[in-house]
Formats: C-alpha cells, sequence, structure tokens
C-alpha cells in the first residue's frame, strides 16, 4: 500500500470529523460585504489559521485595509520538492432575500438528495466547501505521516466576493513570501456533472459598476412636477434599456475591442461534450436562451463577454401606491470578459454609453466596484497533467477541460504580481444555488473532492 | 359688526387652540398604505369623530373593507339653508426614507421660515392641516352661534393615498344619506403662490399600476448564467426604457386617443398668471422641463397626461458587489390622465405596450393600484362665485382659476355616485414638498385658509 493509498484510507475513516469542520466553519456568518459581519469575517480566518497552525502551519492572520488574510506556511517533508501555493477565500455573498431560503442559511443542515446527502448554507460550496476540502487533505497527511509531501503556502482571502480589492496590495507587499511556489491551486469552480471531474482552463473576467442617476434635489409629488420635472427612474431605464441589441450584443462602445472567436479545435471540443441548453435552462424554468444570436452555447457561457444588470432600486418599492418623483435611482452592472478585452476601456465605454443617453440634467455618479482580465492557462503544464491522472483516478473518468463563465480575478493578481499559473480545479455543481438562497454543496463531491486533492499532493510529491 | 366679522374675531383670539389640533392630530402615524399602521389609522379616524362630536355633529367612525371612514351630519340652523358635504382624508402618505427627514416625521416641529412659522410633519398639509383648517372654522361658528350656518356633512377616509378602493363602494352603498347636499367642499389643492388664492378648476386622473417581471424560477449566478440565462432587470428596463420617446410622448398605444387640445382662452388665460417654469424647475435642482415637447408648461402640468414610473426595484440593492442574475424585477407606474381619456383603456394599452416589448419567457404580472378619470369643474356655479367672493375678501386679491396636476379621484366618485360637482379650495405650496421627506405646511396658510373656510360658510349661509 502506497502512503497515498494509506492516506486514502485514513480520510474514508476519519470522514465524519472533516464533515464536522466543513459545517463548522459554515456557521460563522462572514460575509464580507455587510459591514455588520466584520467580526465575523475574522472569526472565520482564526477558523482557518488554528486549523493550520493544528498541522504544523507557520500560520498568521494578516490585516489589510479590509477584511485580514490567512497566511500560512509548511516546509513539506525536505528535500528538493514542488512548492504549491494555495488559495482560497473565506467570505461568502450576502444571503438576502433570507425568506427564500428553505434552511436558515448559517444553520448547516444536511438534508437527503438525489445524490446522497447534501449541506445546504450560505459558503457551503463557495468556497468554504472547497477550501475545507484541502485543509483536510493537508490533515490527512499530516495525520499519517507527520508532515506535508511538498512545500506548502497558503493564503486564504476575505474579500474575494467583494472584488478583491485589499488582496492584490497584499500580494504585491508581500510578493517575496509567495513568489517562490510553481503553481498555484485553487478549488473554486465545478465539476463537468457529478460523476465526471473538470479542470477549467479558461475564465471570465469581470467590470462591476454603480451607477446613480440623480435628478431634483429632493423627491416629488408626480401630480405636481409630472410633466415638468426629470424623472430619475424613467432616465435611468431609458439608457440601461439599451445594454443590448435585439441580436444580444452589448452596446458599450469599443465593448468587443480585442474578443477573439474560438478556434475551431475548441469549438469541436466543447460541441463534443454533449451540453444540453435546453436542459440547462429547463431547469431553472426557462426555455430558449437570452445571449447573442449565433453563438454555441458553451462559447456564450465560457469565451463571449456579457453584461447583466445585477440591481436596481429608485423610489418606492414598498406596498400599495406612492406617487412620487424620486430625486435619484441607481444601478449595479456586471460585465463578464473575455480575454482581449482591457476591463479599464470597458468601465470608460460604459460611463460615455450612459452619459450619451441621458438628459442634460442627470448627474451620473460611478463607482468601479470590480475589474479584473479574462484569462487563459496553459494545458500543457505537468501540473495540469498530474492533476487530470489523479481525477482519472479517482473518478475512473477523465477529467474535461472547460471553460469558467464566472471570474476569478486573483488568477489575474497571481499571473501577474507573482508570475505564477493557476491550476483550477473545483467540484461544484450546476445546482449548487451559489449566490442564490440554498446554496448547497453534494457530501459527495466534498468527499471526492478532498481525496482528489490527497491524491494531488501524493502525486506532486512523489508518493 | 356681522356674525362672519364675529366669527373671524374668534379665529383670531383661539388660534394657537386650532393650532395645537392640528399637530396633535400629525402625532398619529395614519400611513394607509403599511398594513402596521392600521390602529393608527382607526385613531386617527377617531380623532376626527370626536372633533366633530364635540361640536354638535352626529358623527361616527364607519368600518370598510379597509380603513374606517368618519361621517357626519349637523342640520345646520334650521329652514331653507343650502347643504354642504365637506370631504378630506386622516390617511397620509409613507414617510419613507426616514434619514432625509430633518425633523421626525411623526414629530410635528414647528420651525421658522420665510413667510413665518411652519410645521413640519408627515401629513401636516396633505391633507390633515387642510381638514382641521375646516374643521376649527366649523369650531368658530359653533362657539360664536351653537350651531353651523348651513346644513353641512362630512365624510373623512382613511384610503385617499391607496387609491381610495374601499371609498367608492361606501358611498355608493350610502347614497342616499349623502346625496341630498348641494355642492362638495374639499381643500386639498393649492394656491398659486403664498399671497395669491386659487380654485381648481381641471384634475387630472391616474392609473397606477404595479408590473412584475419573472424570468428563472431562482436568482442566478451571473457568471455560470450570463450570457445564456434572460435577466429580468435588463427585460424590463429595455421595455420600461421605451415608455416615452425623444418628444417626451407616451408611447403605449392608444393613449392619447380622447385627448383634448386646450382651447385658446385657456391657453391665454394660463400664459397671464406669469408662470415661470424655470423657476419651478430650479428651485429643485433643475434646468429644463422633461415633458412633451411643444407644449406649454402650465399645459404640461394641468391638461397633458403624463407618465412617471414612481418605483423600480431588483436583484441586490445593498453595499458592494453581489454577481446575481436575479428571478423577478419590479416597477411601480403611474399614469396622469386628462379629460377624455379612459383609464380602463390605458390599463389595458400599459399590459400590451409591456408584453410586445419582453421576451418569451419573462412572465408579466400586473396589478391596477388606483385607477381614476380626469375631470374639469365648471366655473359657472354660485358656489365657485361665492368662493372667490370670499377669498378675494380675504386675500385683498382675486383667486386664479387654475388646473391641479394631481388626481382627487373621488371628485369623479362624487360626480357619477352623488351626481355632485367639487369646489376645490386649497391653500397648499409648491414647496410645501407633499409625498417627499420634509412635508410642511405655513401657518400663515393655514391661517387664512381657516379664516376663508370661516367666511365661505358665512356668505353661502347668508350671514
Amino acid at each position: 500500500m502506497s502512503t497515498t493509498e494509506q492516506v486514502l484510507a485514513r480520510i474514508d475513516a476519519t470522514f465524519e470529523a472533516a464533515q464536522g469542520r466543513w459545517i463548522d466553519w459554515l456557521r460563522i456568518p462572514s460575509v464580507s460585504a455587510q459591514p455588520k459581519h466584520a467580526g465575523d469575517c475574522r472569526a472565520a480566518a482564526e477558523f482557518a489559521r488554528a486549523e493550520l497552525a493544528s498541522m504544523g502551519f507557520d500560520a498568521t492572520v494578516r490585516d489589510t485595509a479590509g477584511h485580514p488574510v490567512v497566511a500560512a506556511h509548511h516546509a513539506g517533508p525536505g528535500g528538493d520538492v514542488p512548492h504549491l501555493l494555495y488559495y482560497g477565500h473565506y467570505d461568502v455573498q450576502p444571503a438576502e432575500p433570507f425568506e427564500l431560503w428553505t434552511y436558515p442559511p448559517f444553520e448547516p443542515t444536511i438534508v437527503e438528495g438525489p445524490h446522497g446527502k447534501r449541506v445546504y448554507a450560505r459558503g457551503a460550496v463557495d468556497d468554504k466547501g472547497q477550501v475545507q476540502m484541502w485543509l483536510s487533505a493537508f490533515r490527512a497527511w499530516f495525520e499519517e505521516t507527520g508532515t506535508m509531501p511538498c512545500r506548502i503556502s497558503v493564503l486564504i482571502e476575505g474579500e474575494e466576493e467583494t472584488g478583491s480589492v485589499n488582496f492584490k496590495p497584499f500580494v504585491e507587499a508581500n510578493r517575496e513570501e509567495f513568489n517562490k511556489a510553481d503553481i498555484i491551486v485553487i478549488s473554486d469552480t465545478g465539476m463537468w456533472d457529478v460523476d465526471t471531474p473538470a479542470i477549467s482552463t479558461s475564465l471570465r473576467g469581470m467590470v462591476y459598476m454603480e451607477v446613480t442617476l440623480k435628478a431634483a434635489s429632493r423627491d416629488l409629488h408626480s401630480g405636481m412636477y409630472g410633466g415638468s420635472a426629470l424623472n430619475p427612474i424613467n432616465a435611468l431605464t431609458a439608457a440601461l434599456g439599451q445594454l443590448k441589441n435585439a441580436e444580444g450584443r452589448v452596446m458599450v462602445p469599443g465593448y468587443y475591442d480585442g474578443v477573439r472567436d474560438i478556434s475551431s479545435r475548441q469549438s469541436n471540443q466543447w460541441s463534443a461534450l454533449g451540453f444540453s441548453e435546453e436542459k440547462f435552462l429547463g431547469d431553472i424554468g426557462l426555455t430558449e436562451h437570452y445571449g447573442e444570436k449565433g453563438r454555441g452555447a458553451l462559447e456564450r457561457l465560457w469565451a463571449r463577454p456579457t453584461c447583466d444588470i445585477c440591481g436596481i432600486w429608485g423610489g418606492y418599492a414598498g406596498p400599495g401606491t406612492k406617487t412620487v418623483i424620486a430625486a435619484e435611482a441607481g444601478a449595479k452592472v456586471s460585465f463578464r470578459l473575455v480575454p482581449g478585452q482591457d476591463p479599464a476601456k470597458v468601465v470608460e465605454g460604459f460611463k460615455a454609453f450612459m452619459q450619451a443617453r441621458v438628459p442634460k440634467d442627470a448627474k451620473l455618479v460611478f463607482t468601479v466596484l470590480g475589474q479584473g482580465n479574462g484569462l487563459e492557462i496553459p494545458i500543457d503544464s505537468p501540473f495540469v497533467q498530474m492533476a487530470s491522472t489523479v481525477l482519472e483516478e479517482e473518478y475512473g473518468k477523465a477529467a474535461v477541460l472547460t471553460g469558467c463563465g464566472g471570474s476569478i480575478p486573483v488568477v489575474e493578481t497571481f499571473q501577474t504580481v507573482l508570475g505564477l499559473d493557476s491550476l483550477l480545479v473545483g467540484f461544484g455543481l450546476d445546482d449548487d444555488q451559489v449566490h442564490s438562497p440554498n446554496e448547497k454543496f453534494e457530501v459527495t463531491c466534498f468527499r471526492h473532492g478532498l481525496r482528489s486533492h490527497a491524491r494531488l499532493l501524493g502525486k506532486i510529491g512523489g508518493k
């Protein structure tokens, strides 16, 4: 029995404990966007630090201008072993609207589902669940061998869900501490399906902006002023309503500059996956896609830029009527970007788009809340190859190389600041309801993910 | 000294008490739109009933399917005297957003302003302040003469701010009790300016609708689904954004059917008022009008229909970012109507407008929250003539005959159900911030309004 096999046996024997650590961490409502949860964010960081310290890591909670970063190092077994840098985040999305949760978001609940047990909680998968998989893989190696099979560094941040604004400066300020690694390992992506593992080799970037349109100096009576005064909601909808044309193209000037069509090889590979957009949309009650016309389904999800209004507000939204012309209205708009697009140009393009479409008295205020390039990950690195091998060993099925529609802006940070590529091996499923009410993670995904991480450590460490 | 002059002297001598009753009533947060204030609405009704009963009225609080109606009758001095029916409402608009109030909305605060003292509170003018003027005029006549100078009936409802949905059935069910009056008297409108009284002879009607656009069965991650799933906020803004064209015309099909251009006599009369739209808009921080191009300022405010989105909501509106595609989004839309437009056709037109502009998977849900015709009031009635006379006596200046941009749907109810015209004599000012934070009413307007009502009672009663 190889050491890796001994570690896997230990994982199976101690699985309840790993699940318990996962659930305990989920109880902490570490919502980074909401200032009232600042203490919870710190508690979630301290939870991870204590875990790492108990496995022989030199682990610290490090302050930033926002929520703290957990940083840790383990020298491994000594000798010339690879050096892996694991990245994850302990913060979670806001749980609102609470009333749509079947189970309380911060009281993790185990429920039987079609794939066996699953855990419902905010952060169940994104990203505490996925981080706890590799933390528990570390623990199994530590308990079985007293050390790690490789040299390992760890960074767990607390602001991924709010744009990682303080994480990049942190990495820049501590470049020398982390740039010795060979590769970054990140579990914040998904599987192809519950039986088929995946490695993500392309990632969309993002520009996330808030725009406020201010009109009169106060709220007005719509009877007294209607027909004369500028209505900011009418003006805002008139401008935002033009963001996409009838073909689903985003009308921001210069938006498609630098966007490349996918190669025929990529197109063929993705077609071969047999993705059913009908089922993908049918599962959420929709019958047809609303993306760009004339593009393939996976191409639209993985390799085309988008524009979604993520929130809008203004005037009276309570019960009954209020005959008011509001003083202002606002919206949050997210643009998913692909490699080749320049986020700074998208920011300027959106500002110009809005300015050109609002009346003279409309004062626009823009805030950039997040900004990151789309990225491609080289698929020929030995780490991608080793990951493919261990995933096939664990699942008995080859891993598919996919794109990822979501953004992981830190992947860009690691490339530009540390000069390191990232290995994106994640275990979420499409129906995990990430960022929605009733987020969940399958226990079987957690278990195989944990075992896959343990296998990867053994493979890379030569055990 | 005529009896009317004695009553006016008594009003001046007891003015503090009248102001005290006004302020006490304002302390009751009778917000009809918010179910939590149902008890307060009843308390505000009981306050008015007790006042009327103390002046010899047969006064009752009468239940409806919603908030109750105060109904009262006084036979007057006997003999063949005119019979006046006073109408008002004790309910107020929601005070949200509370943080924009300089003084608490339900703790009336007296502050010195450019016209002397003013009272800040929700309902200060609309309509508790205006109703208290005629209640205090009744009291002065009662204290001076032991009776009223005319036969008087009273109806004070509690759902004017939510569309008077239960008031019309109430009037229909009690038609015989109220249809003997000669005229309705209503103070829920404004003056031309602080020195110039006004009688409103035209009123805009209203259709107020809520529309909800439902897309996917749950909130979605904008990275995973962006480029494929229908976004209800994008779809809603795309449709609502087309409600007006570049000329400010409302694009709902058939919207202008039945709308008549104003007469040249009306146009000349209104031009002669010297209304400065530049100042009207400048006072609220705007530089130009956003109504229909090619129409006069007062024509747009009084005699043209409008469309204002009064509220919009959807997705995440909290601090920071949430990368979500919401399951639904909604808006409240108000249409101000003029005589000739059919509210039912506007309702159907708006539904058709929206249905024609949303994608196939968008499910639209409409709710009609208010509906009433625009109206014209005959200016040759003896009551309008008598009101003009007493206003000129009180102010030393002729009353102007204006339109009113707002809606008083009960005026239509009184015409259709009771066959009675309404005399609209109000004392609000344009800057009273009706329906906004920091609503106020000038004490000088309250005082002259009270005295004008006392004069009107004397004139009509022949005293």
